[in-house]
């Protein structure tokens, strides 16, 4: 059976959260079991309060907390008992298959730096995002597409852009059941002249790759309408680009409720059209879906939002039960193995 | 009084809205004259029909045009009587005081190159653009900020970022009337550590210069909230940017469409808040804002959207006579003289 560590302590919601979702997974048929990491008291307090299933939940304490907003680098020196440190460390010692953690962002990627192995044949790790799209793809009809770096990296050369298309299609063929996922490169235009020199030389290389299903360079206009499956960029723009529409989300959200105050009429019309509302809100809320895998390492870890709420840290185990469950770490390896070419 | 140049031939919508753009505009009181360039007897087929002060309006003819496909780089070697090429050359020599085209980018960033001399100081020249944002800015109120580069650079350094902060603010200082622009990095963290090396230095550049009002580090999420009126980034990563925008405005179009046509309750709603879609539809339709400058260059270059309707046309011509008649590039190079570092 698999087993996911929890950091029971990040998030913005903080452990009431975390050990609530844990303990809904605890209760699913063939769910993995859940190895909750912080401070014992405060999760048996919230268990107390919990439906669970015993045999599925088990406690490691750890009586330290990295915060939201704590410089990573800081803190990952100064806090070696923090329960994301241990969540990570118990996982490359065996006593759990994969990390899954809402906290700090840059601490777990440098968690992962720390107690995980880079697979041989990686060039460089990223931090994956999901990314809300129009279409729906592969076997489970997902309603998005991974972007990845968005975090990992700031600049790449080409045989980290390279190494992001096989370990995204590894993933995406995983999770999403999707056996030929479509890979693109974002660039500033379709051809394959476009771009930064390293853009164009992993285009020359993607395009040569017969493990792949390159469909080519794809501008951000392309993105939602949702026209590849895995999206390729260096960890600067890709985070950029996932802000953006984190932003964009939030003005809509403004403006709506502008017109909510603004005018009865606007109410009215509003409420007449909560249920597409509800569906353009479902289209872009992509904090549902399971959290951010980190990729290259020998273990898996996956980052729910900052903000997750029950359901999405639930989502989040399940899915990292899933990629741990398949063999994701050894598919990556296997595709990556000799791939990289020198300088 | 000012002139300005009109690339009669560029744009999706052909020469017939570029010449009805330009008889609007010369019919404005005090408004500039324009100079058509491109084939003269279609130009004078559409003024045929149309109201127009022939004291404000003169052709030029140029018998080649460049489309809007068509591979920048091939057809500026190509077509040296094209339309853009030849209105950048008037303008070069003085015929007119500045150039507009809604035609293709890269070509329009090519022929500045060609016939324009970059301004002592500047260390890469930049094309910008306008982006919607929630907040109004300036004297004008307008509701976007600036943005650049995105398009004429790839990856750059910290001189031309730093050069990029002071030409974005010469520029919104004139056409926003906004006095003290404030100016912002684009990076993926707010502290000024966060970012590749170059916008880590440039932070630190931006932030002991006493002639800006420089707010520091934005992020993607920012941006629609208008938390700065100049967002300063490589091209890359603006293009990038820009063009997500885009896309998102289209998704929540065909969403809205689909919307329209699934249930009459959503249809009825729709309509009970057309006013605030149309709010909506304002705040996200920037091609109304008079284009995209490329500075830099001693002679200023208005790039309106290729699909710019007549009164977007009209818009960009109204800006450039503005800029060009507040002296912008003079200023550019006062602003820029003894900023470069070496590196």
């Amino acid at each position: 059976m698999v087993t996911i560590a929890l950091d029971a302590m990040g998030g913005d919601r903080g452990v009431e959260t975390a050990v609530r979702a844990a303990a809904s997974v605890s209760l699913q048929k063939n769910g993995p079991a859940v190895l909750l990491v912080g401070d014992r008291a405060r999760i048996e307090a919230v268990l107390q309060r919990s439906r669970y299933d015993a045999a599925q939940l088990s406690i490691h304490h750890a009586p330290q907390v990295i915060g939201m907003d704590e410089s990573p680098r800081e803190a990952i020196e100064g806090k070696p008992e923090a329960s994301l440190l241990v969540g990570a460390r118990l996982v490359a010692e065996g006593a759990a298959d994969a990390l899954v953690s809402a906290g700090n962002t840059g601490a777990a990627v440098l968690a992962c730096a720390r107690h995980f192995r880079k697979l041989p044949g990686v060039p460089r790790t990223a931090l994956a995002a999901v990314f809300p799209t129009e279409q729906r793809r592969g076997e489970k009809d997902d309603p998005f597409s991974l972007v990845l770096d968005v975090g990992a990296t700031q600049h790449t050369d080409a045989d980290a852009l390279v190494g992001f298309a096989h370990m995204g299609a590894a993933y995406a063929a995983r999770i999403s059941k999707n056996p030929k996922p479509r890979v693109a490169l974002l660039s500033n235009g379709a051809e394959p002249y476009k771009g930064p020199a390293e853009v164009v030389e992993a285009h020359r290389r993607l395009q040569a790759d017969p493990c792949l299903h390159f469909v080519g360079n794809v501008e951000g206009v392309d993105l939602p309408k949702g026209v590849a499956d895995v999206i390729v960029t260096e960890g600067y723009t890709g985070n950029v680009l996932l802000k953006t529409l984190e932003g964009i989300s939030e003005t809509a959200l403004n403006v709506a409720r502008y017109a909510y105050r603004s005018r009865l009429a606007w109410r009215i019309g509003l409420w007449m059209m909560r249920g597409g509302v509800m569906q353009l809100k479902q289209l872009t809320d992509w904090r549902q879906y399971g959290g951010a895998p980190i990729l290259g390492f020998d273990h898996l870890f996956i980052k729910a939002h900052g903000r997750s709420n029950e359901r999405a840290i639930a989502n989040a185990i399940k899915v990292a039960a899933k990629a741990a469950g398949s063999g994701l770490c050894r598919e990556i390896e296997a595709q990556l193995a000799g791939k990289t070419e020198a300088a």
